[in-house]
């Protein structure tokens, strides 16, 4: 059990993790621990790696970045949090969030699970030549959703009508377990057709996202 | 208040909107009805409308659908609720949902009104020419959100990971009102580089949406 845990990074993710591991026991130090956890962006992972004198284990919680950014740490892991964070929330916005675990050795993948666990995320394996494709599946997922949310948003807006309205639909598609219904579902192509003259009329900027969007759909 | 209606077509749609109006003490009826209200796919909309004799009031609930599609009937008004129905579901699937209400007249509005707030949809006030548009914007969030999540589980499928794992970032997405995190939002587009790169070597169909996406949302 890792009794000891230094994070460097203050951002949302830094302080989320140091909050449920104070919440939890464990002793969130400055210097002298034995795990250092870098909360920091990405560009910098590699730098504040090899300022650190190597002995503790050495981990990030980046989603793209290999495991290489922790050189020359040879007790190194990474473990990612799949989850959106927001300063609004504290340490419960880890709960029930998966956690990708990528580890060399197997005593390196012990410590990156239990540290999973003690964090209340689900830990899965993820081999680290399969992070970056991994990341965009998961920025997909999430940005890309804000994304879906602000270009419907602007035209229902358009159109006159509330864009929140968007919202109790787009909850339901999650809770019906991503079930398509509308026009593609039910192969009417004339309605699609509609779409795409209406966007084009009112948003030519949103014609080809429309499209490749139907694309993919069908 | 109207007190007896027919509901024309047994889909998703007209199943839970009867069981609703039963619920609510509304006599469902086959004929002789004091409002008539198509729950029919949209390319069928204007041939039943044509088959009702003149008289009661006669209303369809689709999205994209011009009143015009419900000529020669003058008492006429559409009601779309924008919510995802599921035969998993029953009456419950309309509450909290809002409801388009198109009307040419004071009096087909307030009738529209009456039935949306008896359905517990919350209604609102949509111009028949910008139907089209608002659909348009419905169908990114709802069938879009579909594709997504399906483009994002083959990317982490085929990164070897769950793709069961990213529901909780999609529902923690919403619930953070749709604040963008993530690559875009830190301005990191070596991350989003290679996203690119990772999508062209595995799923190269996929490059030119993850593209139009990033670009909608920078």
């Amino acid at each position: 059990m890792t009794e000891s845990i230094c994070i460097v990074g203050t951002g949302r993710v830094g302080t989320a993790i140091g909050a449920r591991l104070r919440e939890r026991g464990v002793e969130v130090r400055d210097g002298g621990a034995e795990l250092v956890l870098l909360c920091v962006p990405d560009g910098a992972i590699a730098g504040v790696a090899r300022s650190i004198e190597p002995g503790p284990w050495v981990a990030h919680v980046s989603g793209a970045t290999s495991l290489s950014a922790l050189d020359p740490h040879r007790r190194r892991f990474s473990l990612h949090p799949l989850q959106t964070f927001t300063r609004a929330r504290g340490a419960e916005q880890l709960d029930g969030a998966y956690g990708a675990v990528t580890a060399e050795t197997e005593e390196a993948r012990a410590v990156a699970v239990e540290l999973a666990e003690t964090l209340g995320l689900r830990p899965f394996d993820l081999r680290d030549d399969q992070r970056v494709l991994y990341h965009a599946g998961a920025a997909i997922a999430s940005n890309f959703l804000v994304t879906l949310r602000r270009v419907a948003g602007r035209l229902v807006e358009d159109a006159g009508a509330p864009p929140e309205a968007l919202e109790p639909l787009m909850r339901r598609t999650i809770e019906n377990g991503f079930e398509l219904t509308g026009p593609i579902a039910r192969g009417d192509w004339a309605t699609v057709d509609a779409h795409v003259h209406a966007i084009r009329a009112r948003r030519p900027e949103y014609e080809r996202l429309y499209r490749a969007l139907a694309e993919a759909t069908s």
